[in-house]
């Protein structure tokens, strides 16, 4: 595959300078066209062997373009927040607004080559990273963030002698590191794992592109047109993006909202039991959470269920029984301008807890699958592609170490009307109850429909739904803490 | 002082059930208020003695108001990435947006008091860390930010008794901290220390008022209370807020522009020099910048320069020594809707730089004093106070052993006129010159009175300006970069 690269692209000074003013100033106008009037995100992978010159182009990109429309974001190892959270929330921090350009060196595949010429290609720790990878691209990509990812090349000689060349002089012998000379050792190696990476992560939506990078000016102005090629293309066609959509096909199952009518609501418990029950379910949540397991752990509860169904009071019957200093409280609202700049799941990555903390979602990413889909705030596609992203995101949280927990809080229609009369009945919660509220209770039999669907598709072994008999609060109450404790229990 | 919070109030059962429905509701229409017309933050610092209830009150206002627009902050022990910056800078970040309200618990005055009842009140540590403490309250203050300092108050056999409550109940036993029972033994010492610290930090702006916190009846709706009362009258009497304008009185100077008008800007440098000496220092900035010493330091360098001074230019030749992943170059232009509903300074505080980083400002939070002031963008009050507060700022970076290095960019009117042109003559550098820089061209004279204004009452001691002869480019570099290396020597 790397065969095209090793054939000595060069361009000499005069062609280079008769090149890069036409460049420049058309990758201006490409940035100008993406802020004003195409407003999508770009992110510019520059990946490759050591001493090729990534970030020699990134400063390149800093001197063409106009940099106020462009972030460059080098990836070191991870700080002590980043190694507390599954390995892609640091690209998800550093996602560029729609409109501008991001350029990540050392990004996902840096990690995912670092170390791994020594298993070989089969591991099966290669593969699950290669499946996040490709998870990862295919969400930015529906997201419509435009992925352009080149690898620079250099033959081993020419690895040899580039690094030679940096270290040679003093303001660059900086530059070439001990993994860079470890990488030219095993050259071949590397470069076969590197060949299978690439090939399994080149997909039509985020190809990759390979350029020689042995002449710097070659390197400079191949990376320069690729980059104007791949923006200026979805900026003239946008129409061409639309792709069929990744979701499961759907199956028709018009009985599947029995899990939610068939739960039963007639379940309670009497003032006395609750205070005793509530009691001593805080008291072994504070117990559990205060442990020294929990503190390389970390836990994110999600609440879901139709207006009145107790999300909030519940939410605090928990918060009651924790240390304010390790916990937040989340509610999810619409969208801010800074969150609609950015992928779905953009708001909800930034949340996420580190060691011994806990995120508390009133409502949550599911809201893609619930009130967008019945309401119609998002494309069919992209709420059944949703289904999947929900899922992958879920499983990066477990194998992070974070304890998921998912409660859908189910009431009767009756006992929700009860309730928003009683509400709209206090001056105080009069607020609780909102025109929102009135409409979608309208569509209830739609709601309960997404709910069902959900739940079938996304109560997964590792991160089940709780469905919640909700009807009584004292009930439900209990019931929300014992589970809370038990999972906490058993993950500790 | 604190003799009238230790008469012992109490709220009974009754009185709290007829009270609190009240209290609900108006504070439940005040934040609608806040949040939909007067759109001010208010900061609520809930302090006080360990035992007192503070995390009580904090759940109590989660339950009582909305919890959209209520964000509630404990501050722990500083993590790594905290203990890297200045104490203020978790302060500066977790602030409330405009029209919400942030409950801060443990903030500064925690910080303040952490320790101190040992050197008592005399130690000049007590002293600065009270003035910091005052210049943050004021410029909050004049940034509009509406700030409600309580202060929970128990008398020493009252904080014993609800420690051994706290202690016995199973639920609450962690509340009760080590910290905690170590300032029940030295009580009086505590209560004297905190009794001085708030005298010293009760302003016209931001008084302190103290709650008896024996009983938490009586103290969740004494705080309450003086909750809505505070914000209440400043959405009611917005006009009140108008205070006198801190900033230190103008003494007409009409030759300060001098200090500009006479750089000498004959000096120059020919390109065989240029490039040699370019080499040089571009290896020690490599070389300083990689030395262990720096990974416990930080650099902030700020550019500010009339249009085509040369600033963007020149910070490309630094970056070129540096490693990608240890520098950030921050382009500053016009804020956008997050940093408009904050106040000024937030923006430049969330881009401070950690251990072993630089931070480099392209334009900076000198704008205030420069653009803002000629172009009448801010009221004459707010860029006269903003001499005081960017001198504040910057001895705090100095103190947090940031090095701070700042460069005024001079150049002639005459050859900012030719830069123009040739930048409009070349397509790919039109960009680079916007009608802005023409309208600010015309405004010359008023930028030049900024400017030397500004060098006047910011050049100080420990963050001098640097005045840097610009008329030609490779001059200009090579001091710059000579005068970078300089200081971080100096400073390593």
């Amino acid at each position: 595959m790397f065969e095209s690269a090793e054939v000595g692209h060069k361009l000499d000074r005069a062609e280079y300078e008769k090149e890069v003013p036409k460049l420049r100033e058309a990758l201006l106008n490409a940035q100008y066209d993406l802020f004003e009037r195409a407003r999508f995100a770009v992110v510019v992978l520059l990946s490759g062997l050591g001493g090729s010159g990534r970030s020699e182009t990134a400063n390149r990109f800093n001197e063409w373009m106009d940099p106020r429309h462009l972030h460059t974001h080098t990836f070191g190892p991870p700080n002590a927040l980043e190694r507390e959270r599954p390995a892609a929330w640091r690209y998800w921090q550093a996602l560029p607004p729609k409109g501008s350009i991001g350029v990540f060196l050392n990004a996902w595949y840096h990690d995912l080559l670092a170390g791994r010429t020594v298993d070989g290609i089969d591991s099966a720790d290669l593969q699950r990273s290669l499946r996040e990878i490709r998870q990862l691209e295919t969400t930015l990509a529906d997201e419509g963030v435009l992925l352009v990812k080149i690898w620079f090349h250099l033959a081993r000689d020419d690895q040899r002698k580039r690094l030679k060349d940096l270290a040679d002089d003093p303001r660059t012998r900086w530059r070439v590191t001990e993994d860079d000379l470890a990488q030219l050792k095993i050259y071949n190696r590397y470069r076969d794992v590197a060949e299978h990476a690439l090939r399994e992560t080149s997909t039509a939506e985020a190809p990759w592109m390979i350029v020689e990078a042995t002449d710097p000016r070659y390197r400079d102005v191949a990376v320069g047109r690729i980059l104007l090629k791949t923006v200026r293309e979805r900026i003239d066609r946008p129409g061409a993006r639309v792709r069929p959509v990744t979701a499961a096909p759907v199956v028709a199952r018009p009985v599947n909202v029995k899990v939610l009518r068939e739960v039963d609501l007639s379940k309670k418990l009497d003032p006395k039991d609750y205070h005793k029950q509530l009691a001593k379910h805080q008291e072994r949540l504070a117990a559990l959470t205060r442990r020294k397991k929990f503190g390389r752990r970390s836990m994110v509860a999600v609440f879901e269920g139709q207006g009145a169904a107790g999300k909030g009071s519940s939410i605090r019957r928990i918060t009651y029984a924790l240390d304010a200093r390790q916990y937040t409280v989340v509610p999810v609202g619409p969208p801010t301008e800074a969150e609609r700049a950015q992928p779905y799941f953009w708001r909800f990555w930034r949340q996420l807890p580190g060691h011994g903390q806990i995120a508390i979602f009133d409502r949550s990413w599911y809201g893609r699958v619930l009130a967008e889909r019945v309401e119609g705030l998002c494309p069919a596609g992209d709420w059944m592609r949703a289904y999947r992203e929900i899922n992958d995101f879920e499983e990066q949280l477990l194998r992070n170490g974070t304890i998921v927990v998912k409660f859908w809080l189910q009431i009767s229609k009756e006992e929700q009307l009860r309730r928003f009369k009683a509400l709209e009945g206090t001056p105080f919660k009069r607020f609780k109850v909102t025109p929102e509220d009135w409409r979608n209770r309208k569509r209830w039999n739609a709601y309960e429909e997404a709910a069902a669907d959900m739940i079938d598709r996304t109560s997964t072994e590792i991160a089940p739904w709780m469905i919640v008999e909700a009807e009584d609060k004292y009930y439900a109450r209990v019931k929300i803490l014992r589970t809370l404790a038990r999972m906490l229990a058993d993950a500790l």
